[in-house]
């Protein structure tokens, strides 16, 4: 039974990915006993340092959501209107915010898989790194406020350029005390030349952000452009190297340089510390939305007295939709870190191209309090209620699309980057694909209703997202009746059909079916 | 050298503890291979499934410091007036949120001990769980608001109930597919027995709660008291059981049975997941600050064109002590998280009561939000800010002392809780006692300076947080120094001293030395 082991081999996979770590967690007690007799401190697996890093900036990254999420929508405004103020300045702070956190994260995560083990000192230097990196937000929020003046610019380049230097001598440290690194790097003969290469790419973003401050003081719209380049530069110089290619022919590299340190969209992330970070974020989202209620909606004792006659439940009574939004959202945020799980439990490699699809996908996600805020601030059936659930939907679409995007990109590569449970053919391809796309297809569905029906409610939106969670637990019978049907149509002359359907559905194909 | 190897034992030692969970995580292909057959959904790792539900719950418990932080405190009014206030509903509610969120945490991690693989419905199950658990806080926010209205409570016991009813579910669901179940559940003979005695541990909550429902209608008092009881009933149960058996001898328990799901102090929980648990907390503490900063220290732009004639640098300066407030703050929750993970590294096993002293420490760290709220809002040189500074020392200081006491309670049971080289005499044991007492001195320290320097303030207090990182770049040294100078005053009539300090200090322990 090929089919039936297919299991197995999602969970030996892990095995052995666990075994390898330890394997490497355990391999510096053969390679650095010498120089740990000199009296360092003690060295220590990097894991939980990286797992608190990711934490810290997954919760960053998302967090400015708030100020957005907050800002009042008068009533009596068109919500169109507002919303541009709001489009104008605060989100795309959100937006640069969690770009700009991304590639600081992508960075982080290529040093610290060259530097594989850590000591206190290499501790504290992070934490200091990971308290600037935590500043960065509020200088973006001086440049939304305040874009015709330098300030805020220069407080942002001035803390990456920090930033950079802590990188470096972490780097110049821990280059210094060759047991931290990588086992690869131990053993390898031109020490110096990794070093210098990987300064070299470290100290790129620092010196760009140096010529962005003083290009600051001459004509400042240009300095935003750098920062622009800042974050892209990776893609840009990626592509112009693929134009190059195309235009003049092929240029060859040599293949072990090739994946190592690079802005190559095929270079491997840490696919542990994509999930930790996935995981902060879709957490703390979470959590937003009952923070929120928790501070807007117990009412005041004094106001329950004078308006309600003392009874508690009928205050109450008039925050019922907030409770279903929440509950609402909720299932929502759960669902997508449930299929984004399902996702990258197939994933054998994440890449940095997967890495940005992830980044986008989840700065949608970031949007949903955003989401709730408005879907419960209007009055049941006005004109406002039904843009804001359409923004719900846009939002939620393009969360959904971008999971479904690098599922599509990993497919390309399906050899190196999937289980082959969800290769193209495979036994759970079909079903992935279901998953990935319900949310899509709910939310483009709940649009289109939108603009149909008029008495389309936020209540009725909410409603929707909680029973959204039974789609999936049907969605593998679901699949199992659409496979059966499509064989019908196709090969009707099959003789006992229903058996054969029940019995080893799960090891026949897609694409044997359906040809 | 007995001493130099120590290093590479705790690398090792991770390194057998993640072997070990990948065999765990392996086996199932051996055991569960004919239950997949039937079709059911795919089993996955539930690796990641924990550390989603650690990250919630960590967030959950700690965002109920936003209200209380957010509370404005009158500058005309006595901070001590206001903080009665404050204590009386906000704080209780925090604390109170904080032990029940911790207690439903470790029932979680010890279901999760039991079911060691998940499917997609039990992944589904577990948010469902989750959605009720960060309900919880609201109802909390209701009790302290309306104490009297037995609505709060009727909600928070709804609550529990389902939330018992849901893991009830999941055990059922979990020992209906054996294969989802720890190995040695799997193995053994009697599951059915098992499965009783979880359900019966599991309904003791969700009983205790319909109780308090019940009583809430009679005397309402009551069920607080009841409520009470649900938070400390292992604790109460354990010392009745301790009480009983100085009395009337030693009742015997097989031992089989005594570690396994029991109320236990002794009883382990995952190290993984109170490490995870704790990284949230930190996490999440950390970024509440910035939060603050971003929302609240933007200035308006018309304001900065009226007042400070349109000079950004002038207005910002006004902000001046937060920004130091927030780097102070920073590097002590950092601080906080990096003797956290410097003592959690030594540590093999967790038990609950060592839970329960983290949980303790980690609320404590969950006030310093608060702690820092107070510290940056009053005038300088005001009685005020000596005052909110004195309560930011005891937050600290009960924060370190936990710490401290977690350590010396694994101390007691130093074969089984603790890596050798942090054992009593060990190699590291007076540089592990000297990190952990770092903090509670210094908190210490600062709250008797304040009582006597009148000029003390708030700045002074921040940039001694910051300068605490280079305290403890110098343990080392001075831990070395110290020793050195115990050595002399108790052993004077030592040949070569200094030589001998140099060289092998290290293997050298704390009760030879002063012995």
């Amino acid at each position: 039974m090929v089919g039936s082991s297919d299991d197995s081999d999602v969970i030996e996979q892990h095995a052995e990915e666990e075994m390898e770590k330890s394997r490497a967690a355990s391999s510096p007690s053969l390679l650095g006993g010498s120089s740990r007799r000199e009296g360092h401190s003690s060295t220590q697996s990097s894991h939980r340092l990286l797992a608190y890093s990711d934490a810290l900036i997954s919760i960053i990254a998302t967090v400015m959501i708030l100020p957005v999420a907050h800002t009042k929508v008068e009533n009596s405004e068109e919500l169109r209107q507002s919303l541009q103020l709001l489009l104008s300045a605060k989100i795309a702070v959100y937006l640069m915010t969690f770009l700009i956190v991304t590639v600081a994260w992508a960075a982080h995560i290529r040093l610290f898989q060259v530097i594989v083990r850590i000591d206190d000192c290499l501790a504290l230097l992070n934490l200091a790194c990971m308290m600037l990196i935590t500043f960065l937000p509020y200088t973006f929020s001086l440049m939304a406020m305040f874009p015709q003046n330098i300030l805020g610019m220069l407080l942002f380049c001035g803390c990456v350029m920090v930033i950079g230097i802590i990188q470096c001598v972490i780097v110049l440290y821990a280059f210094s005390r060759p047991f931290l690194l990588d086992e690869q790097i131990q053993i390898s003969e031109n020490q110096n030349f990794y070093r210098s290469h990987i300064l070299k790419v470290i100290m790129r973003v620092p010196i760009m952000c140096f010529f962005a401050i003083i290009f600051s003081f001459i004509f400042f719209q240009l300095s935003y452009v750098l920062l622009a380049i800042v974050v892209f530069l990776p893609y840009i110089s990626q592509t112009l190297k693929w134009c190059y290619g195309k235009a003049f022919g092929q240029v060859e590299e040599s293949p072990d340089e090739v994946l190592f340190y690079t802005y190559l969209p095929s270079e491997p992330l840490s696919k542990e510390r994509v999930e930790a970070f996935s995981d902060g974020v879709y957490a703390i989202v979470a959590t937003l939305l009952i923070l929120d209620i928790c501070e807007d909606n117990v009412p005041d004792p004094a106001v329950v007295q004078q308006r309600f006659g003392g009874s508690l439940v009928a205050a109450l009574q008039a925050y019922g939709p907030e409770y279903l939004a929440y509950f609402g959202s909720f299932a929502t945020v759960g669902l997508l870190w449930f299929v984004h799980h399902s996702l990258f439990l197939h994933v054998t490699k994440a890449t940095r191209l997967m890495g940005l699809l992830n980044a986008f996908s989840l700065a949608f996600v970031g949007g949903l309090p955003l989401a709730y805020q408005l879907t419960h601030e209007f009055p049941r059936n006005s004109r406002n209620e039904l843009e804001a659930i359409q923004i719900s939907c846009v939002i939620i679409f393009f969360a959904g699309i971008f999971q479904l995007a690098l599922w599509v990109v990993a497919l390309y590569n399906q050899r190196e980057s999937l289980h082959p449970d969800v290769w193209y053919g495979g036994r759970e391809h079909v079903f992935m694909l279901a998953k990935l796309a319900l949310y899509p297809c709910v939310a483009l569905g709940t649009f289109f209703l939108t603009c149909v029906l008029a008495e389309f409610s936020a209540s009725i939106f909410h409603l929707m997202e909680i029973t959204v969670p039974f789609a999936f637990l049907l969605l593998r019978l679901l699949v199992r009746i659409g496979l059966a049907l499509l064989r019908l149509l196709f090969c009707p002359d099959r003789p006992d059909l229903r058996s054969m359907v029940e019995e080893d559905e799960s090891r026949v194909s897609f694409n044997s079916v359906v040809t």
